[in-house]
């Protein structure tokens, strides 16, 4: 990580009348190509009324008042009013949404409703209940807890423990609504050196993560030092029988060592072709 | 939610050298202004290679020729030729990155770095580690299972069985790196009339999820039907009886009724003033 102390600070504010995570993913994303200056971000949700708008626009001028410098003020509503009271502050506005909005209109021959949280519309409450569901699954099959009945599950990932099998199954589970079982591949099942019967059942829906085992071996220390399960030779062991079993059986995989999580849910739904109900 | 038989149908790719997540969270919120459209979206992730961008615009010259409609293509590229050479498909490019990093850079006098994810730069090895840490917590602190050591934890969210403690811990989580622990206010805990001590040790971590007793009930009736747990009655009284304990204990909370997972977990780090580690 750069020293963030030496670099020049610039303060950054996100402001939306919605939760501020799409507007906050964006400016992330755009910040991120300028490396060189630290930027101090201050996200302001929910700003969907007059006095919540002149609350953030005293916000931003103290922020220029303090560091003698005008903030960047991301902004997302719906309301173009809005954007045009925060546009009179001491800040520099980057309205992330008129542009588009604007080009739509003329590309789709439409007007745009220009309605408040029209993302989350009439299908939330059958979209919520989806993904809770997705959820309950994905944790009742975590970790190879229950087995044998994987008829409902989207996909089961499967890998040596610490491969990142849990945060990715609850990723898909919370962001894609899929249903997400995992299980983890051990001593148990490179000694017997096939798999399971309920997966080999459920093959087509096998993924399996692979993780290079220097960075397994860190990870387990962490968790358990000093052990036979963290040791590093016993850590190649597995990494190494996993793959024979990802070949023997053409599981398709993913090495999840360098990759986020949002990388790994996204390469595998792409890769195994899976229909999402969310985004 | 609109028959979407009868609306017409618009293809749409998004297309980006990284996951497309921010690209796909983007173009929903942008799309979702136009309800009488209905869009069939699909996502073409990890496009950072020339032989990858001539194949995603064989799949949008495809569609125009299929739906004799040109399909709007979002693109999320850090290399513009990438963008340029998708210009030059039968769709409509609405290149989202483009328009403000000239505007940035002119804004910030620097240039950007244009660089192929940035925004996974070397802080990620410590942001997934942290981030896997925070979901073991709050797997590990999942429905009271564990009390009395709440020390590690960022905030606890209390409410009654089924008004979305699950979903929100782990979203928060996965998406801010939160050590997010739950606990269900039951009977037991309403008979005594006082809350647990390891909670009131903690009062200042804890937030309160309450819910319409209606949509609770049918929850309720989803998971055991016909039972004294979802009776209507059974639902008003603890809803009614959580309420009132986060009266006298001075817990602010929230009503996850008419709320997505993404907004509860915004509003809640924002009123509860959490510093994230994510976005």
């Amino acid at each position: 990580m750069p020293n963030t102390n030496q670099l020049p600070i610039r303060p950054v504010f996100i402001i939306s009348d919605r939760t501020g995570v799409t507007a906050g993913t964006m400016s992330h994303t755009l910040l991120s190509q300028f490396p060189n200056i630290y930027f101090e971000r201050h996200t302001i949700p929910f700003v969907d009324a007059d006095d919540k708008v002149k609350a953030s626009i005293r916000q931003i001028n103290h922020s220029y008042k303090t560091h003698k410098i005008r903030p960047l003020v991301f902004t997302s509503f719906m309301d173009t009013n809005f954007t045009h009271e925060i546009e009179k502050s001491d800040g520099i506005t980057i309205d992330l949404m008129e542009p588009f909005i604007h080009s739509l209109e003329h590309h789709l021959n439409a007007d745009s409703s220009h309605k408040v949280g029209q993302a989350h519309g009439m299908s939330e409450e059958h979209d919520y209940m989806h993904r809770i569901d997705a959820i309950n699954f994905s944790m009742k099959y975590d970790d190879g807890v229950r087995m044998g009945d994987y008829d409902k599950a989207d996909i089961i990932l499967i890998g040596v423990s610490r491969a990142g099998k849990t945060p990715t199954s609850l990723y898909m589970a919370l962001h894609y609504g899929l249903y997400t079982a995992n299980y983890p591949l051990a001593d148990d099942d490179f000694e017997k050196g096939v798999l399971p019967d309920a997966l080999i059942d459920s093959r087509k829906r096998l993924f399996g993560l692979t993780i290079d085992p220097m960075q397994l071996h860190k990870i387990r220390q962490k968790r358990r030092a000093n052990s036979e399960y963290s040791a590093l030779q016993q850590c190649q062991r597995e990494v190494l029988q996993a793959q024979q079993f990802y070949k023997r059986y053409r599981i398709p995989h993913a090495d999840s060592t360098a990759m986020s999580i949002e990388e790994l849910a996204s390469s595998i739904v792409h890769r195994m072709n899976l229909e999402v109900s969310y985004l």
